[in-house]
């Protein structure tokens, strides 16, 4: 695959919330929109995979259907992320609007990095293509043991969440590496806090983030 | 993307035609078909895009949905063809049968890399990597001018076959680009030939490859 292009200067700021099932994520992402409504931003709130309509078959076809390949399933949620990234998050970004995503490419270098027999450069490589190396400006990895995330979440499990509990401890490894390889794009956050606690080491961070502070 | 391994030796004869709609292909699978079951031989015949259920899902989404990112459609065909391959084409071939295949990834470098905004190196690089880098022993390029194929096809069009004619010119070069480039692998057929005839030329060169003959 061909190197991709770097991404042109956006006006907006775009930030994405990492991290396993039961985190918090969605909380955190509502209580940071929140935070910059008030400042005086256009917030755009979405998520991957399904922020699409698109993404919503994609997401049907990947978590809820019958065995699908490791590279398909990879290619899918590529082919979920690029057409969100077109369609929904550039846009945005050209804009000037902030986009807050929960999950964007870390998740799938994570997740099918893990377990799923694909290495991570290789998976890295394909989402970079995908997204025409559309990379967050900051991302938070809201961060929990895999077991506390599973005593949290009741309810209905789809493929990736019935995977067993090793592969999940080798998603949050996958994640920490991630994030500690490039501390100036991401904010490591410990998702045992309370989470008023979280935010506010949100808000601190993102406040910092060139373009947010009014 | 890092470079994918060779094809393990696989058993069986892996035959795809490729070329535009109303070039007959359908036809010479079929001839195809039954002159190698005479033989003998077990005979898995397949197309692409949709030769399992998960690829009809995806083929509905492309050819029939709304507007894809180009990127993303690229990635689906991708997705499609790693399913197929993995579930499909690359269990047969290790059983020992013959696949025949109606398209395989030359229309996506041709289709995607023609009109797509997508270099033909990019297309064919995703598409290595999906399949495993499993090529075709032979394939068989049904030539044909674009009006031809054109004028050929009434009824019901999809997306694609609804582009331009010098779309499709465009693709009819890139078809003969990529088999001019590779003679031992391909065999180009003049697609206005009666059908008995192409067959026959057909027929000639797949007694050739290794194992066909009995």
């Amino acid at each position: 695959m061909s190197e991709p292009e770097p991404s042109l200067s956006l006006r907006g700021v775009f930030i994405a919330f990492e991290g396993g099932d039961g985190a918090g994520k969605s909380t955190q992402v509502r209580l940071l929109r929140e935070y910059l409504e008030e400042l005086g931003h256009t917030v755009v709130v979405t998520r991957e995979p399904g922020g699409t309509t698109f993404g919503r078959t994609v997401r049907e076809l990947v978590l809820h259907g019958d065995h699908v390949a490791p590279r398909a399933e990879a290619l899918l949620f590529a082919a979920d992320r690029a057409h969100h990234v077109e369609t929904l998050i550039r846009p945005a970004l050209e804009r000037g609007d902030v986009v807050i995503t929960d999950r964007y490419m870390d998740s799938s270098i994570a997740y099918q990095g893990a377990g799923r027999d694909l290495g991570v450069e290789e998976v890295r490589d394909l989402n970079l293509w995908a997204t025409g190396a559309l990379l967050p400006t900051l991302t938070v990895l809201v961060d929990l043991p895999a077991e506390v995330g599973r005593t949290r979440r009741q309810g209905v499990h789809d493929r990736l969440e019935a995977e067993p509990a090793d592969f999940h401890g080798a998603v949050r490894d996958l994640f920490l590496g991630l994030a500690g390889a490039d501390p100036t794009r991401y904010l490591i956050v410990d998702g045992e806090l309370p989470p008023g606690q979280i935010h506010e080491l949100v808000r601190d961070r993102v406040a910092t983030v060139p373009g947010v502070a009014r």
